[in-house]
């Protein structure tokens, strides 16, 4: 059976958290998923050389380089995976697509609008398939959600409310990383969660038209990073937190509906709180991240008496993705979320057209982030829609 | 024991959903709490003399009255609660202030500012008691949460987000009221929910600095009335809602917390959903009205690997106002917030001071709610602290 | 509108917790509900003449009396409330019925099946009205459950699994209470709050036909109760428990249900557990007395997909007694299922049948407790079926 | 750094939902738990040789057996894993000790107490490591719980309530199984599922003294198995059901705590409730398989007023396993049970030691079981820990 499956030689750059994430979901694509693309796990790219082979070994890649132009060149990488630090994003997307590769790019796609329409045009002009990784998209009950309201289940939508809430920045003692220094990340949480949020809300409802939005940073300094901070005189050095740690916005999208949005780290009790309700004339929907199989749904038209939100586990055929997996009610977990993604991506390689979330999502995504930054920094409302439609996308 | 009791005789202008909540009010306060105050049923007002005399003999009130002019007056009346749609609180207060008698007042306490600080000006003159019914606060797990905060159990506050989500307009069918009126009610949810959810975050985190917020009416025509509908063919007939029914905002408060903040009548599946979170550097608090008695308490400094929000259900002798009912777990509903409320109220007056909210908070709150107004019709961002300290409030 | 009205004159005896719920159950009756027999709160019975002319007052009630014999006596009474310790019901059920008295007796009925039956017989034989008060069947979810199980909504029922579980014995200061003494109280926990599950079981599901159950008293001794308590001496006085704190059982229903059953008042973090799932072939329904205002329903032949527990607030006009109360969303509590009682008995009053659950539940309850205390100490199944039948009950 | 690690070569019987379930666990150990053991998947064995050969490709093994006694025979496999139905347990599993094989068995052990027994003693007699799957154990949740008890965080126990609740059994169309045989299964849903939930309470709480159960068979016949089900007439053929398909019980443990315990494949709305609550004197603990990364835990000497059930997400560094996976927040899923168990495996054989649980735990859930069954049939108390001791287990 092998023989007919096409094979496509990965290279990823990064071995961190995502660097992980990726490497189990290339792992177990093929466990889970009859797919006749299938990823190869070729190659590995990291500058630190005993870091990047350790990660090899331990993640499952075939070889490493410590240089990711070579990686990028490689005759024998079909694709190229790119879960680094956001200031990379852009140069290592456009050399990927120069050099032909199908490209996976981790969110925000970019640092600003100007490099991620660079990077959606190469990419469409290279004819390669492309991805953003806004993982929680492929959740089955975000799935199944998105197919409720594609069958109008909820009718109309009035309201989107979505927040991504952690705490993990309560510990003032936790200290600088690269997703707090401006000049690596570009934006703070609004940048690194509230984007996962955002999009969802663009997945589920449709485009924002404007946004009204603030941005705070409440702890402003933090301890400099560990490798600087060897000796115990060092210890108290502190470094600038040059992000925002929290953000809020209003919102109205394109088809009337009106929506409130929030990310923050510093909301103690929420670990991983990426969650939304929407509201629409026949129906309702709530999901959770930190309780991710289900989602809960109340349909406005049930027999009166007997209307409540239900809670539905999406572990059943029924449920997007879900057959691939265990029995009903044997719950996945965060982790299947990108192997779900890649299933789309190979089959996106396979029938020659790049699955949603793709570069124009990320292009998108980071014009309604720049509006949301740019709305915080003047305090007023930004038209997003007129950003938009000032690039040229095409549909 | 009831000669020493001082009895205060209750003149209530209204009979309807607010008039029964009241009255049953009165009605259980000497019931549930032993207070050296305590009110005597005395007069309702209301324009139809059938309906109101039906009134007074079901909630059981000694007479009645069909001009509330009158009612003020009587000099066996020595205080006036305000029961009635928004446009007559005004001119109600305004004669019990200067007829000296003790004041409720349904909320929002105005039509706009204006009348608002002479609503509060003639309170304050008069010298006598005065409270807006602001009746959520009074749930022991909302004054629980207040005596947390006052003991710097969550630290510095840094967000609020609060909800009042209802699903009544949902059904389109459903006729106009004075509720959807802009002239009988001023504001639209804001006003009517909103302004209950708004006044908890003033409560419980302090004074709004500034505000960013829309404003929508989805469902812009109802049937006419039923009173002016009686036969087959009016029932057609259409009348315009001229208030939101929808409103959403983001907000900076004095003390540097940020906040998000919606109102809307359709919300599928919330029934009633007056809820907020509140995260502080060292803790944090949710509550949701649909389940009154409890609730959720996260404290950062709980051992490690053991924290996690904490469900308490009010219901103890720890709890404000909770030893006046049941045993432990034997759960009040939405009715007790006001008998609690009135139990201030009488106390205030024992001891000669107006508990809080009154109308000083009325005002304030006003003036927020007209902030908001003005931000959502201009879209700008509103300065909520500089309107304030224009109107001179004694603090 | 009053003239129309009959007024059945109220003696009631007992002034503690039963006394202060009924109490305010008489009070809120006819202000909620538009009755054509209503109560007239006519005297209150009790021991001691200072507490209960402290009660009379408090509570609303016109005289006081402290013989209880001679209260039934009176001519200016209609019906007689027993709200007393299990051992006084007996005598006291007896005297009310032979004085024609209508009667509402606190649960359970008796002290064992000998007294219960003559109760019941007494009862049917003087032709009133009377009900014991299973308070819990008429929170409008549970209402509201019974008649989704008469529609046949959940098809035939397979299981049954309640418990009431609260943690007040946990603190092992608390003292000796009648509850805790076998000659007042006959049964522990299985009669103080296991009786209020098991009722609902029968009320829900039918008729018990085997049970297997343990029984066990885990803490047995307790600090002597506090008025024999006075010096400071004496308190370090024990007094032995002298009935079960913790009861489980297992059980067939006679029409093939099975179910498990528990109830404990060490059961920390449980104030008020009084809990049911029920599955049938067609649904299963779900109910929490902390929560008592929503219940929980799943549908088995809900659209593939969709299925899933629904939370439904019963404040809403199709559900049980809510329209006497308030706006959907805005819910009732403990004390209002005693309210809901009361209107069936003035109701039955009028029609001149008693309401479920009257004296005949009250031994058939007598009866199931009695099997599970013998099944607990003889270690055996016990038949409760046959037991019952051999009890002349008329259907 | 792999030239240090020892492989261990596994050879696997059964390749059904089990044997998918243990194949991803081996492939993903080593990406999630840095070993000095590690497996290498070299045979799976199966009757039917297509089927086998396609889950050796698809499940990742080396080759393939269609006889498993000469699987365990070869000499390039170490250890050998059971996931056949339960029929075939003991004989495998005697082969594979006298082979000198590590074996991991399913649960449950054997079809009755004497084959369990041969098979616990031929076991220990071979010095190989040996482990039984009650993968449930493995949740971080569970495993936290079991800390926390053996840290006396909830003082003596006196209660423990446990549920193993699915539906699938209420679709009357879904076919025969081996799993609804009795020569096959031995036990129905008490030995499928039940035995997870009562070795979670031997696990957490201890040894069962004796029970009193009762089992029941609700749909007694169902649709012949698929596989003789080929042309349209055979559709309607029936076959019987010769197992229970719902069990109940009350226990008696040996330190005193009693229990209530129940397992259904008819509780609609229950898609996998694995659950329990156990209550000590200073605690209690509440779990859901449905939710299997939270635990929810309340402290009798929590503050006064701010007592109440905490829910804890436990993937944070202080809960076990999980800092083998996701940061904070990220929740894993059912099948990451199978891995943390199979790292508690080859921990063992590092160590020499059987880790718990093992075929002793295999053998005393078998007597457990068995007692059930027995006192079911019989309709009395069975006394466990004298079975028990009437067997020599070697402690």
């Amino acid at each position: 059976m092998s023989e007919e499956k096409k094979e496509i030689r990965v290279g990823m750059i990064g071995y961190k958290f995502m660097g992980k994430a990726h490497s189990n979901a290339y792992r177990n694509l093929p466990f889970f998923f009859n797919l006749n693309v299938v990823p190869v796990m070729k190659a590995i790219s990291g500058r630190n050389e005993a870091k990047v082979k350790e990660a090899a070994q331990a993640f499952g890649w075939e070889s490493y380089e410590t240089d990711w132009r070579k990686l990028i060149e490689r005759d024998d990488i079909d694709m190229i995976d790119i879960a680094t630090p956001n200031n990379m994003h852009y140069e290592m997307a456009i050399a990927a697509a120069k050099a032909g590769k199908h490209i996976i790019c981790e969110k925000p796609l970019a640092m600003n609008t100007r490099q991620a329409k660079e990077m959606y045009d190469a990419a469409c002009k290279s004819g390669s398939i492309h991805m953003i990784c806004h993982n929680y998209r492929f959740a089955p009950a975000v799935q199944f959600a998105k197919r409720l309201i594609e069958q109008n289940r909820l009718g109309k939508i009035n309201h989107v409310r979505g927040t991504y809430l952690q705490d993990v920045y309560l510990d003032t003692e936790s200290p600088i990383t690269w997703r707090t220094r401006k000049e690596i990340t570009g934006l703070g949480v609004l940048g690194d969660i509230g984007s996962h949020n955002l999009d969802l809300a663009r997945f589920l409802v449709g485009e924002f038209q404007e946004v009204a939005a603030l941005t705070e940073t409440f702890v402003n300094q933090r301890p400099a990073a560990e490798s600087e901070n060897q000796n115990e005189a060092d210890k108290k050095q502190m470094e600038d937190v040059t992000v925002e740690d929290a953000a809020a916005l209003i919102a109205r999208f394109e088809n009337g509906a009106i929506g409130t949005f929030e990310a923050t780290k510093l909301a103690g009790g929420n670990l991983n709180g990426n969650r939304f309700e929407i509201n629409g004339e026949k129906g309702s929907i709530r999901w959770d991240l930190e309780n991710l199989n289900n989602l809960e749904v109340y349909f406005t038209d049930d027999e009166p008496g007997i209307r409540g939100y239900r809670t539905i586990n999406c572990t059943e055929k029924y449920h997007p993705y879900a057959e691939a997996y265990w029995p009903v009610g044997h719950i996945i977990g965060y982790e299947h979320t990108f192997i779900n993604l890649l299933s789309d991506f190979f089959n996106g390689i396979e029938q020659g057209s790049s699955p949603r979330p793709n570069f124009e999502d990320g292009l998108r995504n980071q014009i309604l982030l720049e509006s949301i930054e740019e709305s915080a920094a003047k305090k007023v409302w930004i038209n997003v829609s007129e950003k938009s439609n000032s690039i040229s996308i095409k549909e």
